[in-house]
């Protein structure tokens, strides 16, 4: 059985290295028990469940913390530090030891505090939500900065504390790097959204709404049947329906969610194919090292870099609509009449005046994005104050994006990512997407006429090139390094915007 | 939050007292975790799932074990034998050291060797079954009879081992009263059964197959509605599809399962009802009192006369199928010309010649579990051989049954349980069915006009009764004394006689 080879060199590791491998395995199926009952609780669990779930993930995280933070492990990645260790060897050394140095560093106390009031914040930011009122919310996200900033000092009291909180989320990408690709993602996207608005074409932007609704049971048959086209492997998944669409799991067991939306049949076809770009990731990481750091992803920017690749440079291209549009007018008959050209103009168009980020477009999404990076990045570092901040956000948005909401609702409590104290996530989502035009750039390169393979419905050569350059690596590499070794450049923001440039230079005819 | 609660009275514990419950509770909280794995593994899991989903199981039951093991624990344990304890805590300490001294007792090699065994074993029984060949589960069975005599032995060298291993099951009902009862049961049921074949008038069998298939999704939904009829709280429960019914969960979240016979309605419809009974007594436990023993199942005997009590008494009675004929005639437009007499004859019918525990009635069905439990005793006693088997099962086949199986795997091969090692088990099925006509005419004595009740389709009364002088006590009392508090009387086989006399003797019109 593949998983029986998991640690699969141990043959010629250091016993110090086998122990700690099997340690780390025991951690890992906690953690992915955990990320079971998750799922559960998200997509099948019935309401009143939750008194007991939640104990029952608390007392799997509290033990997979301390099976991880063991005097034993310490001593074996002390004796480890140098033994004679092969490649991956070590690669399994650098991550176990970067994980326990930082759950070794922070009191139990202080996790406890931060999970509290987590658990307490998420409720005033519901209620704060529905009655338009930040002032409900702010002592909860002022708590969260004051604790979050405590729990920095006690990783690294040398270090800003935002690039401290921005490492629990990616931990081997120098927020300095991450920075730049942002900034210039700004500077880039800011004129040309303003270029597209002020000189661009108008395209179709109604060819599925024009004809009315799209029921939700047709909406899950087609999503099933894109899945399908897709590759996706249904001995090893399953789709689903949740308030959130996500997708857990590991290599043998990936699952997808996704949501519906009567009047928007984009909406949950889009987040399918993002959501099973996710899971291809956890699907192409290597079976023998399951339960292991080679066997696990490479954090969020990479995880995202895979959902957005499926999501915007396959799902979004012409060539795929060639392929998904006969199959959408199968479903939808009504449709029959919408052609190749509307729809792709329906499902690449830049919006005048959105204000939600999840509902944003390939181009204002990284806009949305860096108000919150630039306001949390004050927020930690103190040079602005947690009541500061709707006023600071609507002139963000003001300023990048030309709209300003009018509520705090459609404004700075549209996400639910602070209540849970979490800072330095927000700026992943668009490095997933910088990567993703990267990594797709190099496969274009690659892989002889892959827009060709794609109009024919044959997606096999794009698996093949992300399961040999980014999946079946896990947690070999660091980031940039992954990136370097798939790609042959750094990771930088300039395929992402070369691809935005080329893209909605054509579609808006402007001259980016 | 009514799980705060749990150890209510911990302010006035020992210190000693406080903290074995707080060990208790993460052995349970990990348990539960385990049983919500196991249920998605039978439920939704895609079939690629298995290896990873084996390893976290593994996981969680080392873990579970170690946390129940730790020397604290002992230590605990026997700082409290002689601390001044509330009737409560002295229950949740005798529980506690019941399960703590049988997991110390075995050395962790032999759990593991057992383990092994069954993954080995089920195959070689799949395989066995199959091609109807006994000789490729022998030496597996053989094997699993070695092992289990070495696991009684070191738990307790003065025993019947196989009295060891029904402990494993039912830890406190003593095996000599529960052999009383089955021995009753076959002196009552052997001569019953062949007077119901020789002088019993002949029934309506063909209610419900005369008019051809059911299709599975109307069933689903007549079973929805019986769920729903019978009190099933949705809030905290959910029904799905799985190869063999069970049920699964907490007081929080307690769930069923089933499965769907296009030919037989009555299958699903029986097989919900008892799962429903199951459920019923998981909802019933106290909430405060999650992840404690005061919180959890009086083992199986007592849970099985839960769910025989709502199948048989209940749901095979012609007061209730004067609320469910009509139901089912709504999903089941053809059966209209079905009369209540003719369903309640369909379905208490006893059969003639059937071989297969799974399809028995209820009087045959306990010939079957003899059987198997006279066969385990000879095995583990060492006074029959593995190779015997299938001719002693036969023998009494025919003794008991009047009828003799033509291969093995309509005979010996026919249940997985022995495939995983468990001897002890199969009598507990019988017990449940017993117990259940016990707390039954009890509960009939305590409510006026129970059936009436039941004829309106108003099931609280039962509920509140169950709820009241079974669920809500846990494991605060031990088996016996539990049956004595809600019924009176010790645990005996004398209701169950009683009230199968009176049935099938007016059913078949005997004087038995």
């Amino acid at each position: 059985m593949a998983t029986e080879a998991a640690g699969s060199d141990s043959e010629s590791a250091p016993d110090a290295y086998t122990d700690l491998l099997q340690t780390y395995k025991r951690v890992a199926n906690v953690r992915n028990a955990g990320g079971l009952l998750s799922w559960d609780q998200q997509v099948m669990m019935p309401e009143g469940g939750n008194p007991a779930r939640s104990q029952q993930l608390s007392t799997l995280s509290s033990l997979s913390h301390e099976l991880l933070t063991d005097d034993e492990v310490g001593e074996q990645l002390d004796e480890l530090e140098d033994a004679d260790l092969t490649d991956e060897q070590a690669a399994v050394v650098r991550e176990i030891r970067r994980e326990y140095d930082r759950a070794v560093s922070v009191p139990s106390e202080l996790v406890e505090e931060i999970s509290t009031t987590s658990s307490e914040a998420l409720p005033a930011w519901e209620e704060a939500k529905a009655e338009d009122d930040f002032s409900t919310f702010a002592p909860y996200l002022e708590k969260h900065v004051e604790l979050k900033r405590e729990y920095a000092e006690h990783i690294d009291p040398d270090k800003d504390p935002y690039e401290v909180l921005f490492e629990d989320f990616e931990p081997c990408l120098p927020l300095e790097q991450a920075e730049e690709i942002l900034d210039e993602l700004r500077d880039t996207l800011v004129p040309m959204i303003e270029q597209i608005r002020e000189e661009g074409d108008d395209i179709a932007t109604d060819a599925f709404t024009r004809e009315g609704d799209y029921p939700e049971g047709d909406q899950e048959e087609l999503c099933r049947d894109v899945l399908s086209t897709l590759g996706y492997p249904w001995e090893r998944g399953r789709m689903d329906t949740s308030s959130h669409p996500f997708s857990s799991g590991t290599m043998f067991d990936a699952r997808v969610t996704t949501r519906f939306d009567e009047t928007d049949p984009l909406g949950s076809l889009f987040s399918t194919v993002h959501e099973f770009g996710h899971a291809t990731y956890n699907l192409g990481l290597p079976d023998e090292h399951y339960a292991t750091p080679l066997g696990e992803d490479r954090n969020l920017s990479v995880h995202e870099s895979q959902s957005r690749l499926w999501e915007n440079h396959v799902g979004r291209s012409e060539a795929f609509w060639n392929v998904l549009l006969p199959s959408f007018k199968e479903h939808f008959p009504k449709a029959e009449d919408v052609t190749l050209q509307e729809a792709y103009e329906a499902a690449n168009q830049v919006y005048d005046d959105n204000l939600v980020r999840v509902e944003a477009d390939e181009l204002t999404y990284h806009l949305h994005i860096i108000v919150r990076f630039e306001i949390e990045r004050a927020l930690i570092a103190g040079d602005i104050d947690v009541e500061e901040v709707p006023e600071v956000w609507n002139d963000k948005y003001e300023e990048y994006l030309g709209v300003r909401p009018e509520s705090d609702s459609e404004g700075c409590l549209q996400d639910i990512h602070w209540s849970h104290g979490n800072f330095g996530y927000f700026p992943t989502y668009s490095l997933g997407s910088v990567m993703a035009a990267q990594l797709y750039a190099a496969a274009e390169d690659d892989i002889d006429d892959l827009e060709d393979h794609i109009a024919e419905g044959d997606f096999e050569p794009l698996h093949e090139w992300l399961t040999e350059n980014v999946h079946r690596h896990g947690r070999r590499y660091e980031t940039n390094e992954l990136v370097v070794q798939a790609t042959g450049e750094d990771f930088t923001a300039d395929a992402f915007t070369d691809y935005v440039t080329e893209k909605y230079g054509d579609l808006y005819d402007i001259d980016a």
